[in-house]
């Protein structure tokens, strides 16, 4: 079982959401309570319903309901920071039924957690291509398409429809009727929340990064669009800031950091690298730009991490060739993230490359040749490809990969040094997202990426983001947790000043130029 | 100046919706907070909105509005159980214009009291006939209509367009932007709140007498269909029971009676008696049968007290000739409520009525005559009447006034006697409604309706219902206070039972079978 699924697994089970079946009195002359009365009276017998609150408008349908079912009915109950609320009624005992999905608002995939909350079971994980590609891969794309309102408009309906469609299709394979969902709960990015919630993004990106909001109240999910239960609620991360999100939020909560005596640190490395350093009394979080290497369009043989992309290689060592698989057994069409790292780390292993990042052009192999007078390592040749062209990697593209490293490698330094730590004093070190899953530490440490930690210390945890927004579903009481740990973090800008410069410049090197710091990499050198 | 205008002046003014405005900081490299949260945070400072609620999900709004009025912004909050809650936005300083509405929802007539919440000053009081009386005057009549759904919608929609259109005409009246409207506040009995709300009244007025809702949560005005702010709130006054509503609840909290050390009495005569006995301690309250014969349609002369009634009677004890005064000072149409109870008490001082209620017929007087074999006092000939017929009241007409009058005392003497006092030792008693605003206190202890007790203790307390709806908006903290009410308050079925039956008996006669309860009347007996 991997990291995430055994957390989910290891969620208390008190859902968000609650439905509790009530056998009411029924009126008499010596018992005229009203009915709706009646129905919140019932509930209040429950010390843990003690302090409910009507939060449902149609007073005759609740009247009608009770009537009709013999006053048997079925409350449904959302818990909002211990104040519970009874959000509507159903006909006889339907506790058995109560779904929720938890969302995962990725700028590339959507990943739904399907939850039956009555157990407390993921029905089902299912991913989704995030249908706003086509307006731009790259977020900043998107918000730039977003200055116009009507695409604004277009880019959250997308997003809207891209939920209910695969939760219709959900519900079809599960056999669970779209009314037995009560709860939503989503993370994402800044922007992506925007999007989501249909909000102005163009002050996201610009001098002083501004969002429009970052603790958003719970909505009634008829506000949002979504086409589950009317009654039923969405929750929705709050957000740090412009460059640190819902799906940070949620990625401390999976790893429980704020909850451990040590010191951990969780880095997500997408289009940005966020990380967050801390334990139980402190957090510390930051953002920087050192991913886009390891996405596509960046470096010319870079892709996502789906099917045709090389996400491992290995060189052979005497005869310079390289092994290599590819996600769903296709034939490559690039090299995503991981592959790059793995790719990097075995030429510099292999000797192909110097700690400069310089391929050796002396070395007289068929796969090192110069492509436009750059030096270049061909991983596959044309004719294995599924382009037809080459798939190689030159010295540009290694400067690049580099620099993203060494951008990855300052800020975890710098960011340590703040809270006067050192990167091997700290205890566990979570990798998350697509490249936490795919990530190989051992060659991410090779090239300098990550520090010289003993290799256990290294958990990939996938995708939090998700999990996070599941966990909420199934426990109503971290709501409460997630604005603790909001609360309770503090954002640091990273202001590019000379310290920063120095430590990036250093960290430019295979694997730095403060050999010392990756003992376990230079022992051969 | 009356009772319930000095009631509104006394109301500490802590207005349910309050505006504050507020000069926000400026975003900033350094102060990096979202829209939204800014606005909340800067409320946050004061230590009145520590634990402020954002109530309002349009959000893209209020950051337009922040950033379109230079972060000089007017917020709008509501003030519910403690909880603040932010409901809105306006750009620039607005907080000098802040107006509510409170409404009685009567069966006859719809009273509005326009306020200025920052003053805290009553703008105007306007009365408008209820728009649903076509239906049927009594109120049994329409909940009969209304079993059609789509007469229920109609009912509903009737009231809701009287109040759009009332305050419509108020605010051009007063130059007033129907927008700068935030809160409202009804009270009205339960089957008139019912048809307000659109709800179904068809199980109130059967056993066991069931309402759909008694505590009725806050609502927001758009759900209920008011055009004024979309943003405002409405509060509407809860119910006791299907015969004690929230106009009884209105009228308490108006008199003050729930705070005082001593017993005070509030009994409000419309279609139905209700009567609240009860002090700091203890709260009772019950309600029966008593008023038919003081409203139109029972009494073949009766009528509503309005333009064309007679309400005051004086007959001249040697002439037997009567002096009367007419509401609008209109030809006579009819007699009302207070001018039956005038008119009998007149009859029995003057001779004409024996203890009984029987016309003395040997009174040779061209006033008294047969009508339909029946003896008969003509107050108005059908030369002065509008209807061109004599306006007379007949011994079957007494006959059902004495009823009313005996259900009325009866029901006092019943309350009394459940919490061990006599009626001798209520220090306060409180009439209202239209009947308290028009009825002679000592013209009702002659004819046995209201004890005999001190005039003074007699407070005629008129449209309580209304002014309470009133005090609501002026003061927020009023609504717990009506909560607190409503759960001290008992409320006790009248079984008809020996004891009962007995105390009606004795209190069908003038004054009384036991003279000696009324010493005042009948000392020259």
């Amino acid at each position: 079982m991997d990291f995430v699924t055994s957390r989910l697994n290891d969620t208390p089970l008190d859902p968000f959401i609650k439905k509790i079946y009530l056998e009411l009195p029924k009126p008499s002359l010596n018992d005229n309570t009203a009915d709706v009365d009646r129905l919140i009276k019932g509930l209040k017998k429950n010390k843990k319903f003690a302090g409910v609150q009507l939060w449902n408008y149609d007073f005759d349908f609740i009247s009608s309901t009770l009537r009709n079912s013999d006053f048997k009915v079925t409350s449904i109950l959302a818990d909002d920071h211990n104040i519970p609320k009874m959000l509507g009624v159903e006909s006889g005992d339907t506790s058995g039924r109560n779904f929720g999905v938890g969302v995962d608002i990725g700028s590339t995939r959507l990943a739904f957690y399907f939850l039956d909350l009555t157990s407390g079971k993921l029905i089902e994980k299912r991913s989704v291509d995030n249908p706003q590609i086509p307006h731009g891969e790259d977020i900043l794309t998107r918000i730039v398409y977003a200055r116009e309102q009507e695409h604004k408009e277009q880019l959250r309906k997308e997003l809207l429809d891209c939920c209910n469609n695969t939760v219709v299709e959900m519900c079809k394979d599960h056999n669970v009727d779209l009314n037995e969902i009560y709860s939503w709960s989503f993370a994402g990015n800044t922007t992506m929340t925007h999007f989501f919630l249909g909000l102005n993004s163009q002050n996201i990106c610009k001098e002083p990064y501004i969002p429009v909001i970052n603790r958003i109240p719970i909505m009634p999910v008829s506000r949002i669009g979504l086409k589950t239960n009317l009654d039923g609620l969405a929750y929705v991360f709050p957000n740090v800031g412009s460059y640190f999100g819902g799906d940070i939020l949620a990625g401390i909560l999976v790893t429980g950091m704020h909850r451990r005596e040590e010191v951990s640190i969780l880095v997500d490395v997408g289009t940005n690298a966020e990380v967050v350093i801390g334990n139980k009394d402190w957090l510390i979080g930051c953002a920087g730009a050192a991913g886009p290497a390891l996405e596509g369009g960046v470096v010319q043989v870079g892709m996502m991490a789906k099917p045709g992309a090389i996400d491992k290689v290995r060189i052979n060592r005497e005869t310079l060739e390289p092994e290599y698989t590819v996600i769903g057994n296709e034939k490559p069409k690039g090299i995503c993230g991981s592959g790059l790292i793995d790719l990097v780390a075995e030429m510099f292993e292999a000797g192909i490359l110097d700690i400069q990042g310089k391929i050796n052009t002396k070395l007289s192999h068929p796969r090192i040749k110069l492509i436009d007078d750059v030096p270049a390592y061909v991983v596959v040749p044309g004719k294995d490809s599924a382009t037809g062209t080459d798939i190689a990697v030159t010295e540009v593209d290694i400067k690049i990969l580099l620099k993203s490293k060494a951008a990855m490698f300052t800020i975890l330094t710098i960011v340590a040094r703040k809270v006067g730590l050192e990167l091997k004093n700290i205890e566990r070190f979570y990798v998350a997202g697509t490249f936490g899953n795919h990530i190989d530490p051992e060659k991410a440490i090779t090239i300098g990426m990550l520090p010289d930690l003993p290799r256990d210390r290294y958990i990939p945890v996938g995708n939090t983001s998700g999990v996070g927004a599941a966990q909420i579903l199934l426990c109503g009481k971290l709501i409460g947790e997630v604005e603790d740990i909001c609360n309770k973090i503090t954002y640091i800008e990273l202001n590019v000043n000379a310290e920063l410069m120095a430590e990036f410049r250093g960290a430019l090197f295979i694997p730095h130029t403060h050999r010392e710091l990756f003992p376990s990499v230079t022992a051969w050198m």
